[in-house]
């Protein structure tokens, strides 16, 4: 037999992914929470980038010897999970905003942050103002803190240009690091992140579906269209307009929904059909409902909550619901965390999530948001061969660990991109 | 002139410790927290394992060229700090607990999980079986994390053994850890961690007074020594019994005090002369005084009451009696955290406090409750010779990120040990 690329053996337990019901739908775990599908004492094999067999260590390495595989890794005593998918991040900007965190401490309003000339549109200055090569580097440097803790792959908006160059740039900057760095990187478009200073909101709406929307889609650069659908931001119908402009031109829509109040993002997401709606923090049980019906994967992002010392999104409607929960850190200058360990950590002990929902929430469920359904966030057979051998017994340990992921060895399609 | 050990230059700050007035306080900055002493453009030089000298990156590399240090480190748009110093951890203990988190998540309360044969008695039992070796792989691993995350001191506490013969071999692996690994390990005897299963609280103390405290005094493996004063655990009269008991053999007093309850530990730190009294948030503005009055440094917790769901210290009444306020992790099975850039994070978000005093609480502060005022904890000339370069233009990025410390390059007495 042929060596194949990687055979991981002797792990303590493997987490294949939900232990999916017939109906399939997840199974309940005795704790209230999603079961998942735990293999002890098993072995993960991957060739040609995919998973081609799980199970038993003995019975898997009978048929693939570890010593004829291009890499093989012993992970006795050691959890083995799928590669962590982070959904949300706007990971390529420039500027240090660290100065309003400590302003934010101190009670200082976000409003009075904002008026200074802080805040968002001050991330809009130095984006504007840095290099390619600078937003570069900044990008692939927080890719590198993303693969430490365990991360595969990345969903990046634009959305610090706010003009049709400066978002081509950024979304040149994802495809670059893309190709550069071992990390996935999933490139959305979100021109309609704010409205720029000194302009009018439908203008700006006009110059994003106009100019934006078409000069992206003529250079194919990127797969979503997201748009930051809020009171004094975007309207439900302003949103509705960029969206729909991003489908017509080929990306599948996304909204930040409900996150300071109840607009309606989340009840549009479900009528564009979007991939997924997020933040959700004032979504309704109807929007749940709403949003599980048209396949619309929520998506909770607790950092958020914790750096603004804000309260919480409630994961509990969106799982009656019957909703695959995703988790996402939405790394960006206010919230600045790049560890998807810290997010499941935050959904346990801040939102009630169980250990097993918080892993699904940052594989599986967080791979549907990105509209990823041929296994990716799993380890099933024919899934990518992105897996973490965890520095830890059980993956309870990904939110146990208050201090980071405990990674140890990551793969990528196969191959160790981290060790 | 003959080398330095090392010349780190052209740091974009460095901060050397607190801003201090000619009272010997600290001033108060604009924020309405400490001030601190924060050089730009700077350099710091390190012989014989000491800072000898910090200022401006021209006049420094004037008088010490980097090009003739044993090592040079340019730190351009980095910020330095110095070492984190982590004065309340229990390291060192075996098992794995992390079934009782997703327990706890569940709203299981600890008595439960306690009269199960889980909780504290649970890691005595997995101590108790473990081989010296098992016990010093464990914490020479948690060592190396504490110092990825930019510790260079860090004090650990027996108190999973319980019995004579444990407390020994725990307090032994320190010391083995202390001469193994580049960090400081300051060693701490606490037999009376709790009352172990089947045994009367005092014929426990008895125990620890007659046979434990001399029996670690002989061998001279400790300098503090701790109780757990808390009720149902140890009263203040027991708390003192063994306090003075080590006292007498040469131990300095710290208390695990008024974490659940006022129970007076924090007026017994003050009576015995405590280094420190830890938890306290039970703790009355009279204690704050007392403790202020008797040179007890404050030590808080922020990491437990998050792991826990419970409330946070307060650390206003403390700041406002003029003590020092130092942070800890509190490392421990039931609170799995190694990184003083998280307390930070934690101290701030959560507690209230200014970046500036956080990044005491983990410094200088920090020095001050393992009684050390050589310095250590700031890079005052004279100063022991261990700094963190950060992954990051400013000390705010400590608390300001919450996925770890950002840290880049770790010296100790001076010589670069984490890289």
């Amino acid at each position: 037999m042929s060596g194949v690329d990687a055979v991981v053996y002797d792990a303590r337990e493997v987490v294949v992914g939900p232990d999916e019901a017939e109906s399939d739908g997840t199974r309940e775990g005795s704790d209230g929470g999603s079961a998942l599908d735990v293999r002890e004492r098993a072995a993960v094999v991957v060739d040609d980038g995919r998973v081609v067999r799980v199970g038993d260590t003995d019975a898997v390495t009978r048929e693939y010897p570890p010593e004829n595989a291009d890499r093989s890794i012993d992970a006795a005593g050691q959890a083995v999970v799928p590669g962590f998918v982070d959904p949300h991040t706007h990971a390529v900007f420039a500027g240090d905003r660290s100065d309003e965190f400590a302003a934010k401490l101190r009670g200082k309003p976000y409003q009075e942050i904002l008026a200074e000339g802080g805040g968002i549109l001050r991330t809009v200055r130095s984006t504007r103002e840095a290099s390619d090569e600078t937003l570069l580097a900044n990008l692939l440097g927080h890719l590198d803190a993303m693969l430490d803790h365990g991360s595969t792959t990345v969903e990046v908006k634009s959305g610090y240009g706010l003009d049709t160059d400066t978002e081509l740039r950024l979304l040149d900057a994802v495809r670059r690091a893309d190709e550069r760095h071992p990390v996935d990187v999933v490139p959305t478009f979100m021109g309609a992140h704010a409205v720029p200073e000194g302009q009018d909101g439908d203008d700006y709406v006009d110059r994003v579906v106009e100019d934006q929307i078409p000069a992206v889609a003529d250079q194919g650069v990127a797969e979503f269209c997201d748009v930051f659908c809020e009171e004094d931001v975007f309207s439900v119908e302003q949103s509705r307009r960029v969206l729909e402009a991003g489908r017509a031109a080929g990306m599948t829509p996304k909204v930040h929904a409900e996150e300071f109040t109840h607009l309606g993002g989340a009840g549009l997401a479900a009528d564009v059909d979007a991939a997924s709606a997020d933040h959700l923090l004032h979504a309704s049980a109807e929007d749940a409902r709403a949003l599980a019906e048209s396949d619309v994967v929520p998506v909770l992002l607790p950092g958020t909550a914790f750096g603004l010392g804000a309260d919480y999104a409630d994961p509990q409607p969106f799982r009656e619901a019957g909703a695959p929960v995703a988790l996402a850190t939405d790394f960006n200058p206010n919230c600045f965390s790049r560890s998807q360990g810290f997010t499941a950590t935050l959904a346990c002990v801040e939102m009630g999530m169980t250990p097993a929902d918080a892993l699904l929430g940052v594989t599986r469920n967080a791979a549907l948001s990105l509209s990823r359904d041929d296994g990716s966030g799993t380890l099933r057979e024919g899934a990518p061969g992105d897996l973490v051998v965890l520095d830890a017994p059980s993956h309870v340990h990904v939110p146990y660990r208050f201090d980071g992921s405990p990674v140890d060895t990551v793969l990528k399609d196969g191959v160790v991109v981290r060790d």
